[in-house]
Parts: C-alpha cells; structure tokens; sequence
C-alpha cells in the first residue's frame, strides 16, 4: 500500500517531502475547479502565475489573462474565477495564464514533487484513477484561504481518500483529519461547505450557483497536470 | 456569541489576531496533559522554556528541570514527559523547569492573547467553564507534532468546543474541521488516538498507560494559566 498525507494549507507544505510522490493540488472554491472545467471545453494551457503584472504581461504572448484577488475578478483581465466562464467557446484552444489568491500558490508550491495534478470534485474520480496508475506516495495539497485551513479542500481530501484505500493507506494524522471531515458530512456536502467561510465569503458576490456547480462530483473525466510551468492535460 | 477559531498547528499562529483573546494551548501527548496533572498534585509552578540548555541553567535557581525530545525524556533531567512523574510527593510545592519537543513552543508563541490557560481533557471542563467566565473570543492552540497537524489535539479542540456552543460559535473553518473530528470519533476517542501518528511513536516506548491516562475526562479541576512566563493555577 502507498502512503497518503494531506498538507491542510501552503503554509505547511515545507514540512512535506515532495520528492518522488504525486501531489493532487485542490482549490475548490475555485481554482482548481475552474481548471478542471477549462480542460473540460478544449482549452489548450494554463499557465499560473504568481502576481498580476506577471499575468497581465503575458496578454502581449498571446495568453488570455485570468485573475482573481479576494474573491472577485480583477478589472482589465479577460476572465474571473468562475467555472462558468470557462465554458466559453472563444477560449476553445487557447492558452490562459491565471493568477488566483489561493490556488496559484499551491501549484508553484508544489513543482518538486514528481507529478503534480489538479483535482476537484468535477474529475475526482479521473484522478483517483491517475494516482493509482501512478503507483506513488500521494500528497493532497490543500490551497485553503490565504494561509488558513479551509473547509470545502478539507473535504475534499477525504473524498479522494475514501477512492483511493483499495491502494494507499491513510500514513499521517492530516489524513485521518480530513477523512473525518468527509465521513462526517458526505451525506450534505452542500450544506458542509454553503456554511464555511469562504462559502459565506463568495455568496456576497452572488455566485452561489459557482458553488453548487464546484460540489458536483464527476462531472468531467479529464486530468490536468502540471508539466515545464503550464497545466496541460 | 463569541467567536471560536482553531489554530492546528504552531506554523499556522501568526494568521492569528490573539490580542483581546483567550487561547486554550493544548497538546494532549503529553505536555499539557502533564501540566494539568502537576497543578492537580499542587505543585507550585511550571516555567516553558525553549531550550535544553535553558533548562538546565534553572536547575542552579530551585527549579526540578524536565525534558522531552521526540517522546522521550533527556539524560540529565530530573524529569520526562509522563503525567505520572508529576504525581511525585517530592514536587509538591516545588517549581519545575520544562522544556518539549511541541508543547512548550506552542505556549510561548501564544503570550499575546490575553488569558493563555492549558488544557487537556484531564480538565476540559474546568478550561470550558474559565473561557465562558473570561466572555472573550477563543484560539484552541494546538501544538502539533514538529509543526504537523495531529489527532489528538485536533480531536480535544472539536471537544471543547462541544462543551462552548451555548456561549461562543464555530467561526472558521479550522473549528468546523475540528469539531467535525471530534462529532465522528466521540464515541471510540481512544480507538482514534491510538492509531494516530503520536501514538504509534510513543507505543514503542511502552507507555500506552500514559495515552489511556492523557485521554480521561474530567478528571481533575484545575485551570493552569500562564502569568509573566510561568504557568500557575
């Protein structure tokens, strides 16, 4: 049996060996959420970036710009953080480079790890399949909220957990912590996560349907990875 | 309402405001349990320090010095980590010196909050009654393994929070993560904790009667509480 540990916040991720094992970045609400339904309508790449001006440079290189700060789109970028907007035929093929609070940084903290995956409950089961075809030791890099320990990642750390046990342990206390989580609410996953913070956050800027749509499960079969800096898949 | 925030590992304190607060520090294997158990057997104080070589100098000024490092007790010292050691008629009355591997960081890295008491399900419900006297906001500290998140701290601060929601109310996702933790495992807590990380350390050292001892409820009456870097009750 493979390991699983979870590293609950990027804040923590220096404890961790990344080194030969799998890393499966989540960011629920919504980085990652929107990633896995970028791939999911043909986008090309993604390529995440740290800062704006970063991002903002790359429109001249032919990217679509993505950014979002505390929540909301920034103005004079082409695209916010909702899954929805992803869906647009426009962006078929195309490359983005996006910078987000929370999610970003997870990826680029996570570079030295052997694979790096982007999961969400819309291709949870996909990547179940992928960290099993890879045979390693899994990390679960949760991108939480500026530094803190959130909910809806939380959740979804036991979820992949509980896909995962016909072949990986669960080898650290974060695990056994967030497979409670999981156990304890995947009855209403909905009502868990409507209640957290960031949730509570989001619903201000009216984009409870962004929610519902980042807790289905399954909805998409593709698996983003990160590969020289860009998210392909 | 109050507000409880949970913070789960040392690593993760400075994204806290601890000004105007109380924070409960707890690490249940075995630091805190020890305290509790001290101040239960009278012993007059206990001063966290964060060195060995602190430690030892105060052996010049009165103090009984006593050491952890990585679940054991360091040569030298007059004594380890057990809560049974501070049962000792020869302490009463005395001040001890004490410096380990988690918790004695976690204290010292709590000193802005206004009240910073030590807890331990040996006497979760005293600590509970003394938060809901104080009427401020609430940290529950957990200290961790070497910055790691752990079971049994986690579990304790989904406890105590239990024991507070007449007064004070789940206001971050770390709590609900917490508290979703101790909802699942209440009924079999020592089933849990004795698979944790922790455990399995200190099980090869023999001292699963420390664990079944660290895990009663209730046990003493006790509230510790630091005052000027040293710990009183």
């Amino acid at each position: 049996m493979k390991n699983i540990e979870v590293c609950l916040s990027p804040e923590l991720i220096h404890l961790f060996e990344l080194k030969g094992k799998t890393v499966v970045v989540v960011d629920i609400l919504r980085a990652t959420s929107c990633m896995t339904t970028a791939f999911a309508h043909d986008i090309q790449s993604m390529r995440p970036v740290a800062t704006l001006d970063e991002c903002k440079a790359l429109k001249n290189e032919g990217y679509f710009i993505a950014a979002e700060r505390g929540g909301e789109k920034v103005e004079g970028f082409d695209i916010g953080n909702s899954p929805f907007s992803y869906m647009e035929p426009s962006l078929k093929g195309e490359k983005v480079a996006v910078t987000t609070t929370n999610g970003t940084l997870a990826i680029t903290k996570s570079v030295s790890a052997n694979d790096v995956l982007i999961g969400s409950f819309l291709n949870i089961k996909a990547i179940a399949q992928k960290v099993k075809d890879l045979g390693q030791d899994l990390i679960i890099h949760c991108a939480g909220w500026k530094g803190s320990v959130n909910a809806e990642d939380t959740l979804f750390a036991g979820a992949l957990i509980d896909l995962l046990l016909d072949t990986h342990k669960i080898s650290a206390d974060d695990a056994s912590v967030a497979y409670a989580v999981y156990q304890q609410y995947k009855g209403d996953m909905l009502a868990y996560v409507t209640q957290s913070s960031h949730a509570q956050r989001l619903k201000a800027f009216g984009i409870m349907k962004d929610i519902e749509f980042c807790l289905e499960i399954d909805k998409y079969d593709v698996v983003p990875y990160l590969k020289d800096g860009n998210i392909i898949s």
